[in-house]
């Protein structure tokens, strides 16, 4: 299973070249994890920092940037677990606009304690919700 | 006294009409306050926020968006305090680009206990440092 | 009648000290705008800036941060207009999460032709499509 | 020769675990590059996009986050170029706080013509420009 959300390209996520930032795009990665972790694995980013005092700062992020998007273009994001570590997570993202590719990220996260702020290993709980979305990157 | 710094329109600052992004302009009035307490005040926000738990909440921002500003056009940004009421500090904004304003702009803040996040009194110390820059806005 | 939708204050919208950052409600306010012309008025900004040659920058925007918004708070925007002259149109929008109303803002902003860069009459078409939208900002 | 600058991790660039939100990385790699042509080759990102008609798009923006960086730490930002290919350029950056690493980058951009949209061969003349800088990555 993956994760899909459509997001629009928005006319503040366009620059002077009347394409997208390509900045914006990492934080589109960002906001489709966060969307993960809300809508499919009922946990805000609020209540794993603030209540469970967990975190899951980047490590790494890979952005090939495939075909450029412009001002009101829907793109489909698209996300699997390609990894789980002891205490990291590796996604890929893909995005695209209709049938074109636009976007490929692979996004390496870390959970970590709030408190100590170290790398914790990722316990059974969240294996098991992280699990059905284990999937290999789309071939193209 | 004012307070001045020159800020370049950045790639990223500039939307799909080539011109600044207009939400960009709060971002590089929050710099500019950013600015006068790392530079003028010998305090920056991490001092301020973490070490004296003091925080400065935006209360109201307005801004008259003049003319356009494109990609790499110099803005001189200059701020005074226009207003210290008991536990407020009002600024002005104003941005040119050579004898062009572009923006003009005015900022009430409100200082906060980070503890209680209720306001607190500006205490004289504070009143004594932010008073070398009362300012009446230039009439243009 | 007025135009809602609901906005997430998402993780990269906040600051360090866990609550929105003020200048994100402007860009808040924007893509507010933005919703209304892809949704309500069937007119994405790329069909108005590249194929009607029409602009819509801002002439001003006043934000009042009434309470401060934290992680994960779904925020119910609300947009009407208040005043269309010549050129320009008034927009209020608040922002409310439950009973609270947390931002209380107006925006002008003018049309204009994209390619003289200058105000234009806005047209009995136009008119027609923003007349539905024609409200008082509600008394708090 | 490499390229360097300060640059301090702003309020706005913090989120609200206190550190820098991630995403800003990639905007202040594009900064650097930024700076890089304005600064050292004489030719703001206008002079290149609007009298040049020459654009240069990311192709893959690679980031490796360190360590984290908190309000108000000057990073010092280092450019170099590991490889000009026909139409490509590939950067390095690396970001250090005192003597430690917080961000590893390449970046590679593509010489584009801003009329046509497609790769153009970099010429004799901009590769005089960007040799000075051809630098291997530190070794940490």
């Amino acid at each position: 299973m993956t994760f899909k959300r459509d997001k629009m390209i928005r006319w503040g996520y366009c620059d002077a070249a009347g394409i997208i930032y390509f900045p914006r795009y990492a934080e589109l990665c960002n906001d489709l994890v966060e969307d993960l972790f809300c809508e499919a694995l009922d946990t805000t980013l609020f209540t794993l920092t603030q209540e469970l005092r967990l975190g899951i700062p980047f490590v790494n992020l890979n952005m090939d940037f495939l075909a450029p998007s412009i001002l009101n273009d829907i793109l489909e994001f698209e996300l699997g677990i390609t990894a789980m570590g002891r205490s990291s997570i590796t996604f890929y993202i893909a995005a695209r606009c209709g049938e074109e590719e636009r976007l490929r990220a692979t996004l390496k996260v870390a959970m970590i304690s709030m408190d100590t702020r170290r790398a914790i290993q990722i316990d059974d709980n969240w294996r098991g919700k992280f699990a059905p979305f284990m999937s290999s990157p789309p071939t193209t």
